[in-house]
Parts: C-alpha cells; sequence; structure tokens
C-alpha cells in the first residue's frame, strides 16, 4: 500500500495515477499529521482491512491534481548512514565507510516534501544532491538484530541528502532548512519486498547523475537498522536513511532535482537561493 | 523563575528547598510534558502573574521528597556546540573549534533526567562526562541576530554531554540512551541575567573534575544561538547546549557524577553498564 499526504496534510492511498482519500476513514487528525501516522502505523495490521473494504466509498483524485506533502512530516529523528558505498568512498576519497563512522542525525525542520524548492543558503560554497532510500520505522525498536529490522520499518520512500561540503561536522552540512525532501509517498513493506535490491536514479534538469542499485550497500536496510538500535531507541514515526551511492555533484539555483527509486516511485524539487544571500 | 518536572510529569515553581504544585493552576497535561511545556513557554508572559498570585494554593513538597524528571523531556532536537573552550580544543588535540566545525545533533531518546542512570555501552571503550549550560528555545527563531537572542531563550538549564572517544560521528558518539542527563529544572532567563559569566563544576565521587566559567566559551550562548538559527528553524522546546570546557575525564561502573552551575543548580547520576555486555 502507497500512502500519501496531500494538500491540507489529508491521508490517501495511491493506486496508479489516483489518490483515494481515506482521511475520514481513518479518524486522520490532518493537524497533526506526524502524531496521526504514528497512530496509524501501529493500528496498521487491523486498520489495513477496513481501509481496504472502505476505499470504494471515498473521494478519489488524480494525484496530478493534488499536492503532495511530506508523507513523514515531523519525526523525532533522522538518522543518517555515512559513506555507505564503496564508490561514494572513493570520490569522497575517505578512509573510513559507515563501519568505522556509525551514524548521523540530521534536523528534522530541514524536511520538505515534493514540488518544493531546495534553498541554497550560499553563492560561494559546494551544494550536492545526494540520492538515498529511506525507510520509516514502525515500532519502537531497541537491540534488534537485522534478521528481524523488517518487522520494525512500516515502509519507504525515496529522500535526497542535500549537502554543502566543507569540514564542518555533517549535521551542520545537512541540516539547512529545505535540505530533507522526502517523498512521494510511504510504501508498505510487504510491497517493496527486497529494499536491498532496487535500482535508484537521480536527475538534475534531466540528466542522469546518479544510478546504483541497493545491493550495493555496505550496510544494507536491515543491517544499518541493527547499527542504529544498538545505539538509541527508535521511535515510531523515526526516519532512516541509509546514505547515497556514488555521483554526488553541485546543484545551483534553477535546477529541477529528480529522483525515482524502483518499485518506490519518483518526485522533483527546485533549487533556489535563499532569500536575502 | 525555576520551572521543574517531577514525579508523574508534574509541573512545579521550585522555592528554596520546596517544589509548588501547579499542575492544576497552569491545565498542564503530564501525560504530554513536552506539548504542555511548548504551550505554558508561548503563555508565560500571561501566564507568570496568574502562577505567582496562584502559587500560596497549590501543593507543596520538599524537593528531596519527590523525583525530579528531565525539565525538557522531548525537544524536537538537540542542538550541541563542538569545541567551544580553549583548554578543551587542546586537551582534545584538534585544529578546529565551533567556528569552523558549526554543531552536531544529538538524539532526543538520549535524554535522562536527575538521579537516573547513565548505562555505559561498552566495557572496552572510553566514555567520558562533559559539563555544559544548555538551554532551551522559548519562541520559533530563524536568522536571529546574538543582540536578539535573549528573547528567544527561555530559561537554563546543566547538561552533562556523555560521550564516547573514538573516530565515530559525534551523533554516534553522543547519542546512546541514557547520554544525555539535563536538570535540574529550567531557570528562566531574567533569572539568570548573564548566561555568559556563570561558574560550572563537575564532580566524580565528590572528586573536582571540570571548573570553568562560562566567559570563557568561544561562541558563548547568544552567538552560537545565532550560529544554530542562521541553519536551521529553532523550534519552541529545543535544547542547546553549548560545548565543556577542559577536565572531560573516563566515567566507569558506581561513579557518581555531579555537576553544579551558578544560578541555576545542581544534580547528580549514577553510572552503570548497560545490562547484558
Amino acid at each position: 500500500m502507497k500512502i500519501a499526504l496531500f494538500n491540507e496534510n489529508r491521508v490517501g492511498v495511491v493506486d496508479g495515477s489516483n489518490v483515494i482519500d481515506i482521511t475520514e476513514l481513518t479518524a486522520w487528525n490532518n493537524e497533526e499529521p506526524q502524531a496521526s501516522l504514528v497512530k496509524l502505523m501501529g493500528e496498521f495490521e487491523t486498520l489495513r482491512p477496513k481501509i481496504e473494504a472502505g476505499l470504494s466509498s471515498c473521494p478519489v483524485y488524480p494525484v496530478s491534481d493534488v499536492a503532495l506533502r511530506a508523507p513523514v512530516p515531523n519525526p523525532s529523528k533522522i538518522v543518517a548512514a555515512p559513506i555507505n558505498y564503496i564508490l561514494h568512498k572513493q570520490e569522497m576519497n575517505t578512509a573510513l565507510t559507515v563501519d568505522g563512522l556509525g551514524f548521523f542525525l540530521k534536523s528534522p525542520s530541514s524536511i520538505i516534501g515534493p514540488d518544493q524548492t531546495v534553498l541554497l543558503p550560499f553563492r560561494d560554497r559546494r551544494v550536492d544532491h545526494e540520492a538515498e532510500i529511506a525507510f520509516v520505522v514502525g515500532k519502537e525498536a531497541k537491540d534488534v538484530k537485522a534478521e528481524d529490522a523488517s518487522e520494525y520499518i512500516f515502509g519507504y520512500l525515496a529522500l535526497m541528502d542535500i549537502t554543502v561540503r566543507g569540514k564542518e561536522d555533517r549535521p551542520w552540512r545537512k541540516s539547512f532548512d529545505t535540505f530533507t525532501p522526502i517523498g512521494p509517498w510511504i510504501v508498505t513493506g510487504d510491497e517493496v519486498e527486497n529494499p536491498n535490491q532496487l535500482q535508484m536514479n537521480l536527475w538534475v534538469n534531466d540528466e542522469i547523475r546518479q544510478s546504483a542499485n541497493t545491493s550495493d550497500l555496505i550496510y544494507d536496510c536491515y543491517k544499518f537498522f541493527e547499527a542504529a538500535s544498538s545505539v538509541m531507541t527508535l521511535l515510531p514515526g523515526d526516519i532512516i536513511t541509509t546514505g547515497t551511492p556514488e555521483g554526488v555533484a553541485p546543484i545551483t539555483k534553477g535546477d529541477t532535482v529528480r529522483i525515482h527509486i524502483e518499485r518506490i516511485g519518483e518526485f522533483s524539487v527546485q533549487v533556489d537561493y535563499k532569500p536575502g544571500i
């Protein structure tokens, strides 16, 4: 099932080119979309048959007619893997990978949704796109082994980890407002099947920049889940993102950046300068 | 005013050795303490006279008879300054300070309150105490200049930034569950007066380990607020912590770690191994 947030933080199920509005069906509170998402995930096993049975009586809109929103609007944390593809390690010219670096955190305030605009905070520093497969934690998790991780992952989404290059700590370089575009929706784990064998592409102005398969991850989705949950209690609604493959490159004002992940979907964002810089 | 959380997340005003329970007076919801704190801060100007007028009719308990809780239980982020005292820079043997490093983030899931226990996740790696002055953001802030920062800071608290030494990214080394003890309460800005001239001490088993004045901060509280808010939108209830002075040293099972900051107060935590390691 593909679960989208749209318009005034309504919730919908995406079916082909349509979105079916299940806001009323699920007692979703669109003034508290993150809390509503956590509640929906917590009750999903019993709620899912009710949603499926009720879909035919819900309003339907073409996806192209709605404004998609960040499908996880306000997680308690965004956990991110540094240097998790070998070829990206080479282009970053670094000795360490995720195995030695652990993880970093991005500020939840950096999240934007599809079709929004990444605002560059500098005119004189390089800012890169980074295409990543991410997932949302479905239930509280601590010290969960890789082989059990899929039980704790509610669903998957595409994420751009926008990054200023430089010597500052990663959370600074990656937490500017608008630096975490996510979308286009959450695809539940059953529909993704194997998240560690998906083709991921990123284009800037229709020119391909990143093209890789998640089978090249050093720590795959499940192993990175184990690594993160060995340190911290992961909470329902947390986002975990797995790192980017080779091909990172600068973006600039006027660019359109598009990400596509097999079985998940695609979305684009625009790029502009932050006002006043 | 000193605002404490205690027992089942009730809210109180500390007066000398007593805590006055203002839970009923403020319509505080102790099942949602973070949301209640954000609401209280948002309405504090009008609420404060009502609290002061109503104190005499509220229940009073000796502080020693209650269990103090983390006064900011669940911020949307914890923003932290790396290497923000010159002598700590020397003992860390690093070339960079906060000026070049920016900031890092700690996971909110690492917060514990006074008299709780820090759980060491390793037997074979060094884990240090780091004494810090921290503050809580009172209202949404973006691109706020240092000279205006005090208007956005609701109050101050003491924070221990417990840290594994090593090469991993700071968020990993500092986000283990229990690695952010905070307390003993929030002291509102008016009562602190100048946060950039306060004596701060930390003891392990009554042996002094860190003793410094916040006047030695490279980026003082206001300047670091400016630096953080130039990157990210700071939200009410966020914690910002300013970095530690020289004297960091290992802690181990059985230790009691105590922090005292002038005008703010003091609290202790115990140290043990995480079960099962």
